[in-house]
């Protein structure tokens, strides 16, 4: 008999909160908490249906297979490990008590055979899931994840291109999802305006609801006096309007309107579930998709691909453009715009600098759901690297301005010797009583040295070498190897299959010796692994990191 | 100053023996022998070029890499890891005594980018490496280690076909390189004669160099006339004939030839290096791939056609033809050959029922040279497994009729629980000084658990999971949670770029306690996973293979 499998569950999870165990450790604990943590209706997008963010990241394959995994979980010794095959528990192994308890791989698929179409095929067989980036490997955190990733970045285009001075600008973006729906906090932080388009009100009103978005307009005309009245005022304030970005864009450019900054967060990277074409409401795309997905990808992509010129005439006109990682240039070149790629991506543009010295997306949850642990750990922060202004008003601002999303969690870009520095203190906190939990530590896989994909990550190395992805492979090998709680090795996140590979760690800190050595090694290991990924690229900020931290890169000439 | 690299260097490699460490311990002592074994020349195809077998299947990425590879290793200490990223030894870092001292990931691109054309553009570019499968990971032992898997291959056809009876049958292929040079032993063994046909000499005399090969014929004429004499005779010989494959089968087919078997192992999966078109000679070959690179593959392509249109026509008299894992059906398909996949590939036709029991081609390395502790090794298996008279069979043969190549080693197919206890058994004889110095056990990625490939491993799987390559990266995870002492997880072993994912890997047996308890794991954990593999694909044999040796599989239900 052939088992019925079911992707909708009318329930509401919630993580379990407070110091009583329900797993056999809290290396078990941690992960069975942050699986439900990632459903939480907090958190996730669509939490019925299992997905997180991203299109249809999902947290597991379908309800069954979430009861067995928390089962298993509950269940698990301290020397074992489950494996989880695109969301699907399928074994339990003696390994050892420094081993990762849980190890993952989601959405991988033979190069060939790496493509949506296939992919939908097995997903409709209930063969695969797609487990994005921190939806699968059960370490989202809610929108606040990318709040400060996109701040960083929206910081760095003022810098580069208005002198570090966003007064009286605005940016123009689409899509207030998962990720998308830090864009307009991100931007009211770093002190320009913004106009954001989205079709779904039901986004705009949770946008609304959580304190990242500010306001929504009426209509484009609305919005577009709204802008001008704040532009006027020098004041930062983000303007949500419910619309499709394929005719507003266009729109835009005809009506000869000047933003400061373009960018787009639509889920453009998978035409089958995130991207409106013009002219249908939502309701009509879904039921589309499922009765004729061919014809309302080819939709999708006409959208898309007139939504992109758009953003190309904001190029040719001075204006700064980025695709922000949804691979929206892919899609529009694929359906015949040649010059796609003529805009940037936001990471050679603006993130690359970081990476080469390990700083990226480090992320802590606090296990007990009390908000004074993050409080607590944020001064650790604050006292243990004092002299980084930057990083100081990121925390003050965050704890002012970001609701927490499930449990209390905080994310905020640190890197190399930094990160080890802070997890060690963590643990010290837990062990001393300070936190009344443990913490679990963790990352997003666009990081440093865990992911490949060469329309945004690695697009444009120094080397040419984007495409090749021994390097997340060694990551999430490195990281098992090390000791991390769990580990995780997906395919297709951000810019959907055939597009990249990625991997994802999470540490966690129950204020033991034994989990102290493991800080050590996973929180220097993790970091340096991407250090060593852009020195061997021959970004000089790497190499003089890595010689400064001592790295041993065998092949590292003196030159 | 941009250093200059070099891939070829007029050197002869050979491992040392003997029981003098030249490493800090003999977890890097193995891989540092195993790495040179692969370029001894008794056992590498090409070794000043670093190719040791499957077209351009490498060991190291070129000589610098190769001479810092064994530089770390020799340093290396025992809770270090170093990692080697496509053949160039990238990073050292701080582990475990328990992880591995080594962590390989070598070919992988991002799908998208994952053909022939840009892996050749990156190798021009000194950044990549292609692996095959043990080349790369360092535990290739000559043409022995595919002896047996053919051995198996051919029996089970002559089961299936002949009713286990292949005495006066003949088998016709081609390529003697170091895979496919296996073949004229293992058709002898199984009783069987057979016409192999190699484009090369050297290949050829190799082959009678080292006994694999009975004999060579002048020309096609004299070739019939042996086989039609050694039919006669009930014997089985085999006999080579230099000539284009590509040639000779539609000769063949024209003349009204009927073999008994019919398969092929050029390296058609890469036709820029590995498949002689029709009319070139071998030089010719070579110096045109260098210079028109795109044009040769096209003259390739269009031989391969014809080649496999041969085999179609043998298979449409009845003939038993099956794909060898070369991916020549696929290169046929591109030309054009529609119903190139009409004859089936050898694992589903003739491997994947003892896949479904975790059995595959374990095999192991005495470190001391010594063909005396394969002996022992040898009498030790029989008394472990005294109720197998297939194996035995083997292991008799083998002793008889095989030459080490390098470094004494063994090859025997045997599953889940035997492999552990072998493994268990040799590190007892090593702790006890019954082998001279410790043993490495290792194994082919083109195994149980750990690989995807739909053109040849997993062709065909029941549930239509072919292309799922979450297995191989969760089999690489667990046996570096396991304690292996090296894994490596590769993309486009045996068919080529964009068509593979696969792990392997290798563990010390030194003796010691610690080794023990690795063996333990690593042994059982592996093979698991295969029987996991096949199980979730709904294999029965799986299932019940499962159920008896109590994996913990979350979802198996009961029916
Ligand atoms: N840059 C990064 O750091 C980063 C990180 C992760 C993901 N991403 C990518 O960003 C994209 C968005 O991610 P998400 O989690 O917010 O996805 P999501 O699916 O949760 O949200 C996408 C939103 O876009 C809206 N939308 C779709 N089509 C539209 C249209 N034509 N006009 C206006 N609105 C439209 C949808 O209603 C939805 O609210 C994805 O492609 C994701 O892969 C980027
Ligand atoms: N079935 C398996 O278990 C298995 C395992 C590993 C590899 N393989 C595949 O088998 C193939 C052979 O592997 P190998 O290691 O022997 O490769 P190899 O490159 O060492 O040898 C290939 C041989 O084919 C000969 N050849 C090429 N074109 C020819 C032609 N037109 N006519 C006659 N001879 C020709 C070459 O001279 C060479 O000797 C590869 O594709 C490999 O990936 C199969």
């Amino acid at each position: 008999m052939r088992e019925v499998f079911h992707k909708y569950r009318d329930i509401e999870i919630r993580a379990p909160r407070g110091t009583a165990l329900n797993a056999k450790s809290w290396l078990c604990e941690a992960p069975l908490r942050l699986l439900m943590n990632n459903l939480d209706p907090e958190v996730a997008e669509n939490p019925k249906e299992l997905v997180v963010y991203g299109g249809i990241g999902r947290a597991a394959r379908n309800w069954e297979c979430f009861d067995r995994i928390v089962e298993c979980l509950k269940n698990l010794e301290e020397d074992e490990t489950l494996l989880i095959q695109s969301g699907k528990p399928v074994g339990v192994f003696r390994t050892q008590r420094d081993a990762p308890r849980v190890l993952i791989a989601n959405s991988n698929l033979v190069p060939h055979w790496a493509t949506w179409e296939h992919f939908h095929e097995l997903d409709a067989r209930g063969l695969a899931m797609f487990g994005q980036m921190t939806a699968g490997s059960w370490i989202y955190i809610g929108s606040q994840g990318i709040v400060q990733g996109t701040f960083e970045t929206f910081v760095e285009a003022g810098r580069q291109h208005y002198g570090g001075d966003l007064r009286g600008r605005w940016l123009l973006s689409a899509g207030l999802g998962g990720m998308g729906g830090a864009q307009p906090l991100a931007a009211t932080l770093a002190g320009a305006s913004a106009l954001l388009v989205e079709c779904q009100q039901s986004r705009i009103d949770f946008r609304l609801k959580t304190g990242y978005l500010d306001e929504q307009a009426r209509d484009l005309d609305d919005a577009l006096a709204r802008i001008a009245r704040y532009r006027g005022a020098g004041r930062a304030v983000s303007v949500g309007l419910c619309a499709n970005a394929a005719d507003i864009l266009p729109e835009l450019v005809r009506r000869g309107v000047r933003p400061d900054l373009v960018t787009d967060q639509t889920s453009a990277h998978d035409p089958l579930n995130g991207y409106l074409p013009r002219g249908w409401s939502w309701v009509e795309y879904r039921e589309r998709a499922s009765r004729s997905p061919a014809a309302t990808v080819a939709a999708v992509k006409r959208s898309i691909a007139e939504h992109v010129q758009a953003m190309l005439a904001f190029h040719e006109l001075g204006v700064p453009v980025f695709d922000y990682g949804n691979n929206i240039r892919q899609m529009a070149k694929d359906e015949g715009v040649e010059n796609a790629f003529d805009f940037p991506g936001f990471v050679p543009a603006y993130i690359r600098p970081l990476f080469c010295r390990g700083i990226g997306p480090f992320r802590w949850v606090a296990l007990s759901g009390e908000a004074e642990d993050i409080h607590r750990t944020d001064a650790k922060v604050k006292e243990l690297i004092p002299d980084d202004p930057h990083l100081h008003r990121w925390l003050d601002m965050a704890r002012e301005r970001i609701c927490f999303q499930g449990l209390p969690a905080r994310i905020c870009w640190v890197g190399l010797g930094q990160r080890a520095r802070l997890g060690l203190a963590f643990n010290e906190m837990v062990r001393r009583g300070e936190l009344k939990a443990p913490v679990v530590i963790g990352r997003d896989h666009l990081d440093s040295g865990s992911v490949a994909s060469p329309n945004r990550e690695t697009e444009a190395m120094r080397d040419g070498s984007d495409a090749v992805s021994d390097w997340p492979l060694l990551n999430a090998l490195l990281n098992t190897a090390s000791g991390a709680t769990w580990v995780s090795l997906h395919h297709g996140g951000g810019v959907g299959m055939g597009y990249s590979q990625h991997a994802g760690v999470a540490i966690v800190c129950d204020g033991t010796d034994e989990a102290a050595a493991r800080i050590a090694r996973v929180l220097h290991n993790d970091p340096a692994s991407g250090v060593m990924r852009h020195a061997d690229a021959g970004y000089s900020e790497a190499i003089a990191c890595a010689r400064e931290r001592g790295l041993k890169l065998p092949m590292l000439g003196d030159a």
